[in-house]
């Protein structure tokens, strides 16, 4: 049982439902098989991944036995695997933290979810990258029947983010603006998206590449007010771009170094900068008059973290998905680009995904 | 009149009720006069700063006399005087900003003042270099009688700051701690002690200096649970520390560069950094990894700008002045090291006032 540790629910005060990892000669009966992608060291995912055959887990009575369909590669993920992340698994483990999934089969105890059902987790470290899985019911969140499977797929990181971070430390209405930099990832493009649907003006600052045009009129289309570069953000032209809109009480920051305090530069007194990630690898510098004189407030996220805090109120968990869902319904929010690979071509899928100025998002099928 | 503007009161919306400036010869009548260090330039303080004759302004109907006592030499004012502050005054000003009087004459519309009151100011620019003044009422703290002159001259701007920072960013109960640079400063020392007085643990960082003995045996006798120095943040020791005192829910921050940076390793998760001053003239630098992984919040404080977001509340100031009085009466609130210095010696308190490691306040006395 040792190497089972790790590979299904790690959490220690919840029922140990997940897949085991056995060798098949040891099994006595037949159960139920899933193929997953199971790594026992950290290091360079392409090469310490493995796709393996597992045995699966006792369904119990509280158990969910769940068919994956599909599970996104995402930057954390890679991290995770890497062994660089501040949130690592017992190892050996499976890889993938969000996807989506039907219910095959419920336990006898289990009273929110039936065979049918799509599912989403609502807790990082489930392991989605697998064909099949038990997972306990207090871990997944039940979807609308009718979202589109890369949306689904995609749904409980990036656009979850991106709500919170908009709903959680400001107040923001009609009319009032945000600024964000690394517009076009994943949080950047529901960011965009959230916020028109809120009559929330986005300013987006993209890095400048060569295909910047094809860029800009991507985030337009979703929503985006204005797309400007990182170069912009230092030239008095900015005052032309502030009469158009208001200066922002929200920053959304997930680059670091140059980039947030030039970003820094334009917010509204007593505005709030979120941090939630670190493209440039380069620290967040400010101005001590910043702090003095302008009240601004520096603030971080993390969706993980979010979603630990959630654990005994998980209406709230519960409840931003289905407005997030309502947005889909309505087409005010949809996945960002996606490519979908099927599970066994993962190491086609982790080289792309790995790529600089990724267009597309990797999605595993399964 | 044009040399007027700045003297008294300087905003719009209030009555001019401060001292005017005018030639003497201009003088019809012969009202009560007053002596006022004024500066009609911004630049260095000795030389710009003139001690000057001025004819009292009329009292009105809600001006109050105030004859001063006793007003500190404050780094804040300097600046403002430089003309390097986030505040300037119209020129000319007198220079200034806190200190104590005693009520000579009322107009008749003031209720909350009578002759014989000791008041200090309830806001900054007032210009309390000087030996008379017509403020309004409402720019006035009425202070017990008992406040000992020192005590009473320097604490509308530190021991306010100290108490607010304690009070409004964190939920700090007995047991708690917080960490502090800059402890030897005016702030610091009256967050030692007004800590001391809630059962708050205090981590007190100073720079290294030929007299740290006598420094840290300074701090220790005001109530500092541990003093150290910089240098120390950095190492393991530090280990040893937390193991007699929890890692601080706050830290305080009148230092910028390395200090802050070194200081906010120490913070508790999801604890909050204050900034309030910059004198290592460096900014502020955090790990992404501070915000989204620690949720280390950062903020800045301004007394000043806090005292304006009390105009409509001023409530809330008397009940801070009057708590911190209570302290005071108790003995557990000092005024700092002074050094009082009659207002004609001007120039050696400004001297005195501008070297590094100060380690006694210049008051001027009138």
């Amino acid at each position: 049982m040792r190497l089972a540790k790790g590979l299904g629910l790690v959490r220690g005060a919840r029922p140990l439902l997940g897949t085991f990892l056995r060798p098949r000669a040891a099994v006595a009966a037949a159960p139920a098989r899933s193929q997953a992608l199971v790594y026992e060291q950290h290091g360079e995912p392409a090469r310490v991944l493995q796709l393996k055959d597992l045995e699966q887990a006792e369904l119990g009575h509280s158990g969910v036995h769940v068919k994956m369909l599909a599970a996104p590669i995402n930057p954390a993920d890679i991290n995770m695997i890497q062994g660089t992340y501040a949130l690592l698994p017992d190892l050996p483990s499976v890889g993938g933290n969000e996807g989506v999934g039907q219910v095959v089969e419920v336990g006898s105890h289990v009273t929110s979810l039936k065979p049918g059902d799509w599912v989403i987790p609502g807790d990082a470290e489930l392991g989605t990258w697998r064909t099949d899985a038990v997972f306990s019911e207090e871990t997944l969140v039940k979807l609308p029947r009718d979202i589109p499977l890369l949306c689904a797929a995609t749904l409980s990181v990036n656009p979850c983010t991106a709500y919170r971070m908009l709903a959680d430390f400001e107040t923001l209405g009609p009319g009032d603006s945000i600024i964000q930099n690394a517009a076009n990832s994943g949080v950047g493009q529901a960011v965009i998206q959230i916020a028109a649907a809120l009559g929330i003006k986005t300013i987006n600052v993209i890095r400048d590449r060569p295909n910047r045009q094809e860029v800009v009129d991507r985030l337009t289309s979703l929503g985006a007010d204005h797309v400007i570069t990182e170069e912009m953000l230092r030239k008095p032209e900015m005052k032309d771009l502030f009469k158009k809109v208001p200066k922002p009480r929200l920053a959304l920051n997930c680059v670091g170094g140059k980039s947030t305090t030039e970003m820094l530069r334009h917010i509204q007194q007593k505005g709030t900068m979120v941090t939630y990630g670190g493209m440039a690898k380069q620290p967040v510098t400010v101005p001590v008059s910043a702090f003095i004189f302008k009240d601004v407030k520096l603030r971080g996220f993390w969706m993980t973290q979010w979603k630990k805090d959630q654990t005994q109120n998980k209406d709230r968990l519960t409840g931003m998905i289905l407005t997030l869902c309502d947005l889909i319904h309505k087409g005010q929010l949809t996945a960002p680009a996606c490519t979908q690979v099927p599970l066994k071509d993962y190491r086609i899928a982790l080289e792309a995904s790995m790529k600089p100025f990724i267009s597309s998002k990797q999605v595993l099928t399964m």
